[in-house]
């Protein structure tokens, strides 16, 4: 086993304390000492420091999340099935991980919102991303084009808030409960 | 017109400073400052610091924005325009302030979960409130406690979600879908 690159290593350790507490309380020091780096290879990697390296997570942990969630939709034929089974495995994983591992995006979405303008529009269009790809896989089985995008931006918003909710309880019930709800709902869809 | 008093002063600025930018940015001579407060009265009020004054506005801040929330459910009689009417003044809201303020509490809820459990105590208790209340709410119309309860739990969640991605995207589109997932959730449930 080969132990990951530097950049690879500095990356993954941004994002699981980005995702953990949030961007204000990521200091570099940290990131550095997590993930064994020598403080200045950070900025040999991201000359523009903390703020680059931000912008690349919640990219690439982005889109990495995306083709996570959709392979769990993938995986069991039924599509109302498979949105129960994907919010349940959400709360196995999150309760596996003591509650910290959520959204890689959410925390740092929501502080950034109104103060950095770069890393606000790196989150939009993580979420877009996220839109479309569940509006095709909603596409497979509601034809109508603007009831598919409704469904997976509301899958998304009602993960994102089960993700609080269920953080804040150290409970796994809020995410089961938006997963039935979310299934009803495509099946109202669907009749 | 008299002027709020000191505490309160103090007490409302940081309400809005944890709700824009999060626990972690704020710092107590900001609140100071913003307030027009003498930096020494926020330890007079609060003698805990910035954790005291942060427990104290989770929980003020969040049941007054849940009454606010019942508030505006209840100005229209129809449940199901109802919902929809309450997300929309949501994006009303959150478009008249630059797209700034959304939940008071969640920013702060998703930074904390994994860092400071008496914090993350006082969101999980305002969210339980917000639940009982919509419980009550829904169980007017749905005679069965449990979709009550559902419903509440996923009304919640699926605004807090739709917050993310409206301040993200800067655009009430994201709060017009989930209420108008929400209304249609609720119809199912009615029938």
């Amino acid at each position: 086993m080969t132990l990951p690159d530097t950049r690879t290593r500095i990356q993954d350790t941004a994002a699981t304390l980005f995702r953990r507490n949030g961007y204000a309380s990521t200091g570099l020091k940290r990131i550095a000492a997590e993930s064994s780096a020598p403080f200045g290879s950070i900025y040999h990697f991201f000359p523009g420091g903390k703020q680059q390296l931000a912008e690349e997570t919640i990219r690439t942990a982005g889109r990495e999340y995306g083709r996570l969630v959709l392979a769990l939709l993938e995986s069991v034929p039924d599509p109302l099935e498979s949105i129960e089974h994907a919010f349940a495995t959400a709360a196995e994983n999150l309760a596996a991980t003591d509650y910290a591992d959520a959204c890689p995006i959410a925390t740092v979405a929501l502080e950034v919102a109104s103060t950095n303008d770069p890393l606000r529009l790196a989150t939009a269009r993580v979420f877009d991303e996220w839109v479309q790809a569940g509006t095709d896989w909603f596409g497979r089985w509601v034809p109508d084009a603007e009831s598919a995008r409704s469904l997976a931006y509301t899958m998304i918003m009602v993960l994102e808030g089960a993700f609080i909710l269920a953080r804040a309880a150290r409970a796994p019930d809020p995410l089961l409960v938006a997963g039935h709800s979310m299934s009803q709902l495509a099946r109202a869809a669907m009749d």
